[in-house]
């Protein structure tokens, strides 16, 4: 069924002011957006959300833990909820894009469908997702896993911010894990769809509109220290050493090497390297370096880290060194709905928009909701693939395609 | 000549009890010893010294930099000065007898040869010289170097240490750099002989007891800066990836096994490494990493950067990064004096000692003072080649064996 679509230019308009309006909280003086979970940006943006809710009629409510709901009921009591949206904090310095482009697509689209075709068969919900980025607290996820009931209470006990502020008290502070909110769990969700930025170049490179998530990539993570022996730079020969340095190198190196031989889209990263006591004329006694290793199958992943790690135990004997692991996440691919998908393709293949079905590298709260209810994730293109700088920017076309596949693939769902 | 030595008992309980008298000053609660430039613990010290001095019947004067010179007056009044000693500031939490020791011999020997021989023909002076390890300032041998004319206050102008505090400040808050007392630099210098401990393991390994530096290696420094592109680690394939971190794990890489290979005893270290943002799931946009390489001889050191950074650039052209060198430091070989060595190995000769002629590969007071007048550096153990930490330790047994070399060396060129 063609269903009838806001006018481009009309909704390039809104989709390109509500982008402006909800970047607003927590702007900075480099352009950038900082709205860490519970601080006064993030308790602006998700008031003025709410009051924009309320402009279009929808019945209002945060959960307990300050997720923010505005619900559009349908017609069938019985019917199961079509929840929509994305995530409302940012990292610090972030772009005006992620997260906030689901929440405001969600917001247009369900305004439009109210308007054009009235009250729907099943309830949509809008939410706009409390916390996804980890930014403010070592915690990532709280807004999706504490619907999905994968997040509790207990995860946060004791954990702190950057201020030594603990998250309960944060979150007591303005008004949320009292009790005066309904409990966040939710049994009720037909399905969730998030519509989001890539943060990546694969679009852009493609040419491609619209990303189709295939399913979300697995991730390990691993902090790898290399145990090594502190000495003088100049007085200690090469072959008494138990360089840790050294060592690092060439485990990174031999990380890189497998991961860019890999012909299977494994990415291997590492980001982060601490040395012990990083002073240039002191032989390095400890290197700590980050992995992150993700991929679509679990079992790819796994054999990527038993080959390396075999490998590493090697050059550790030979460097007279000793290399101790910590995985510290371990998360398994999780695959998006086939059956919301193929009605995602079929609306694309009739409006002769073209796409690309992907995985997602990057986490989303998708991963989240897509073990608990049909899930689909969809992204617009990122120029140049840059994302938490203020310099993360999708173009104002590409913005209003994704709200008017949004707005079609809700109509397809609830109406 | 056979000359009149110390008994060895008692010998080895004074110079045990003189290191322990002069770590009281500046040790913290881990054992370690703090004396910075100019700050109490330091002033303490040199004020003990400066009494120890007084005891001997030594002339005491300080310099305007704060370095302390006892002098026992020669018989010839044309005489140059033997001068001896070491430094007597630490590094944060070092060890008891770093520079502690070389002062504590010379007392103890010029104490015992103006008992057992009266007054010399030559002047004999005592140094406790101010700064040695740039542990408060960023700034090294600020003592040998006005003494010897090659640092002077420009050096110094606008350099800070840790809590703000201008170097000038410092040191005319407790009296010096005012004009008060003589200006350091001196020509009437005959030579310089620092008693020290290794530093190192080659002693200790090589079962010798004392170590006759034939020249104090040339150093280059660098930080060498990777320049990378900042990405997502989850949406980035590793082809399109520009990671400063991968480039810097393959010049690491190339700098060890290049120096492993190197059979003539070149060291190099890289100690350091930053990277930015040195988040776990960013591709690092850039890492800075030191590079020290120290030789003998110019032309080695020159030759190994030259080849290493040849190598470099083919890694960064197939990286898609861009490398940027910042070479900091270019210090020269210095030899020590080849007679004053052969005095010595005769020495050690005709009393049996076993000793190695070696390079030190650390630097010292005694670079400084090697172009300006003959000097002799001497090495006694140091265990495991531990220092700079509160660990360092040399044998009483060796102690008192560099003193006993100190006395005949010192009776030999001052009476």
């Amino acid at each position: 069924m063609i269903i009838k679509q806001p006018k481009p230019s009309a909704l390039s308009e809104q989709v390109e002011n509500m982008i402006e309006w909800l970047a607003s909280y927590g702007k900075d003086e480099r352009n950038g957006v900082s709205r860490l979970l519970y601080d006064p940006a993030w308790i602006a943006a998700q008031r003025a959300i709410e009051a924009k809710m309320n402009d279009l009629g929808l019945q209002v409510h945060y959960d307990d833990v300050g997720n923010l709901f505005g619900r559009a009921a349908g017609r069938d009591p019985e019917a199961l909820v079509v929840l929509t949206g994305s995530h409302v904090d940012t990292v610090i310095g972030g772009g005006k894009y992620d997260g906030a482009y689901g929440i405001i697509a969600a917001l247009i689209a369900v305004e439009h469908l109210l308007t054009q075709y009235g009250q729907p068969l099943k309830p949509i919900e809008v939410v706009s997702l409390c916390e996804e980025e980890g930014s403010r607290f070592p915690m990532t996820y709280w807004g999706s896993g504490n619907i999905t009931g994968t997040k509790s209470r207990e995860a946060i006990r004791n954990l702190k911010d950057a201020s030594g502020m603990l998250f309960e008290q944060a979150m007591y502070n303005v008004g949320f894990g009292l009790g005066q909110h309904p409990q966040p769990q939710r049994s009720d969700l037909e399905c969730f769809i998030e519509l989001h930025i890539e943060q990546g170049q694969v679009l852009e490179r493609e040419q491609k509109s619209i990303g189709v998530v295939s399913h979300i990539v697995g991730q390990r993570r691993y902090d790898i220290t290399v145990h090594g022996e502190s000495n003088h730079a100049g007085t200690t020969p090469m072959k008494w050493r138990h360089d840790a340095m050294f060592t690092a190198a060439e485990l990174i190196r031999i990380l890189m090497h497998r991961a860019n031989t890999n012909e299977d889209g494994l990415v291997a990263t590492v980001g982060r390297l601490d040395a012990k006591p990083n002073v240039g004329n002191v032989i390095a006694r400890e290197v700590t370096f980050s992995l992150d290793v993700r991929h679509s199958d679990t079992e790819t992943i796994r054999t990527f880290c038993e080959e390396c790690f075999n490998e590493f135990e090697s050059i550790a004997a030979q460097h007279g060194t000793r290399i101790t692991y910590r995985k510290w996440m371990d998360e398994p691919p999780v695959a998006m709905d086939s059956a919301m998908n193929a009605a995602t393709e079929s609306i694309l293949k009739r409006e002769g928009i073209s796409y690309q079905m992907m995985t997602s590298g990057a986490g989303h709260d998708s991963q989240v909701f897509g073990t608990h209810c049909p899930t689909a994730l969809l992204f617009v293109p990122s120029r140049g693939g840059i994302s938490h700088s203020p310099a993360e920017f999708t173009d104002t076309e590409d913005l209003q395609r994704g709200v008017r596949l949004l707005i079609d693939l809700l109509h397809q769902l609830a109406y």
